[in-house]
């Protein structure tokens, strides 16, 4: 039998890990949960934020069969990793240890900068995490970057690069409007965040994307780091440490055949409408229908 | 015995709403509400906002003694007022039917606009409340709004506007750059805004800010509106029909004495730093110490 891998996060964020995880595990089943009842966790004290994800992991693990739990949330795997753990008896994997691995990888000069939710930052996590692995980080919240995606202000028009007399003629367009505001957004907490960091001495050459929200906004931060800077995807990163994992403790037989259609089922704890309105964007296809469930909040 | 009026909001917006309150009740004893460990209501259905608002009124009325109730909320106002209005036995209060009632005051085409969150634009409620009013009403969710408040990113420099040489010197300075990315989000959300009203042959003179945030932009909005159009404001509006209702059922005693600091308890449901932090923006004046209360969510 296929074993299942549950993937948590408080929205739909989340879906940008899973979409990562579906790209190498094809064949296995996967049961995903949004806590949109009670998302943002960024905003939230530490002890609300174990209570909630710990009740998200037992729906996975009990009703659902997983047998491996990836917490596709940074604020949840800063802040409640420990809890989730003790809450339930199957292995599971944060974003946060693999996204400071990936950036050690990535380093040279062993100095990272690191963009995330407030409460993600709040917890230090990552800057831990760093310095597990020799690195010097430096932390900065962006909360305007998760409203601008859910927006939708991310995507230049496909012509805008391609043909620069299309270009002009959309220079004043609404969507050009649009996504020149995030990046405009984007430039000044990076500058804000270069500043802090040259004022400590520091020299980063790795940006650190720690909330799931970011990777829709890689090209623009891509366009926005100084040459030479290389951004680091905590999505990307977990997605292959879960592989790792996953390989070394339920391999599926050789020949297992790679399903056309994955196996994916998604839950939400409200907001379904907007869950699979916005929820395709992140996970690269349509999210099927996402059933509603009840964890009492 | 001084009598005691209720002011709840899912975060801390609604201060907005106690701060015009206070300056009209300068008398009165005053208990808040932040239903921080909850919000944003915005993005959750209305079974879980009923809920939570009711528990949230309950809370104020049992424990606080509340003899009155402002719901200073446009998402609870528009989504769960007879839910509150049910679960207490004294008057309650919301921001919406008081907006409207402004606009029809202000209007004298008949047409108005409304800028909110999004569940405030989905319940439709400010279009119900403005037919009331023989309104022609057009809403528009404006998502970033309410961050960008947050982030503080909402005032030029005081110098900016006073001296033109200043201004050239900090046309650069990050806070300039800020208050711009706000200026420009309003320009395009107007935009959009007044467009779709031209298209569907509307000729709006007034603009109702239809979530408690915005009172904070209300300068740069005054800036972005057509030459003649009215910025009405909810939280103002509410303050006034507040008082109005309040005065017909507990007139204080003349003479009773304005008191030099005002008698004032904020709770809140989480998060109490950033409700400290940032609540004073929103009062005008320091929260005092917020108390943290736990309504079992």
């Amino acid at each position: 039998m296929t074993p299942t891998i549950g993937v948590f996060d408080s929205g739909f964020g989340g879906l940008t890990v899973l979409r990562a995880l579906v790209a190498r595990l094809p064949q296995a089943r996967f049961a995903f949960l949004g806590d949109t009842a009670r998302l943002p966790y960024g905003s939230k004290s530490r002890r609300t934020i174990a209570r909630y994800a710990a009740e998200s992991a037992q729906f996975l693990v009990r009703e659902q069969g997983a047998e491996f739990l990836v917490i596709a949330c940074n604020t949840a795997s800063a802040l409640a990793l420990d809890a989730i753990q003790d809450a339930v008896p199957v292995p599971v994997l944060g974003v946060i240890q693999p996204g400071a691995a990936s950036a050690r990888a990535a380093s040279r000069t062993g100095d990272v900068l690191v963009i995330a939710t407030d409460a993600t930052v709040q917890s230090h996590a990552y800057t831990a995490a760093c310095r597990a692995q020799g690195l010097r980080a430096l932390e900065k919240a962006c909360p305007l970057l998760v409203p601008l995606v859910e927006e939708g202000w991310i995507e230049f028009p496909a012509s805008f690069n391609a043909e620069p007399r299309a270009a002009q003629a959309e220079a004043a367009s609404p969507q050009v409007a649009q996504v020149a505001v995030t990046a405009e957004v984007i430039r000044i907490y990076l500058a804000e965040l270069l500043a802090a960091a040259a004022a400590q001495g520091l020299t980063p050459d790795a940006l650190v994307l720690g909330c799931t929200h970011y990777p829709l906004l890689r090209p623009l931060l891509e366009r926005a780091v100084p040459a030479g800077m290389r951004v680091i995807d905590s999505a990307e990163a977990a997605a292959e440490a879960a592989v790792k994992l996953f390989n070394g403790r339920a391999t599926l037989p050789p020949g297992t055949p790679i399903q056309e259609h994955i196996d994916l089922q998604c839950f939400a704890t409200d907001s379904v409408d907007k869950f699979e309105r916005l929820g395709s964007r992140f996970l690269g296809r349509p999210t099927g229908k996402v059933s509603l469930v009840d964890l009492g909040g």
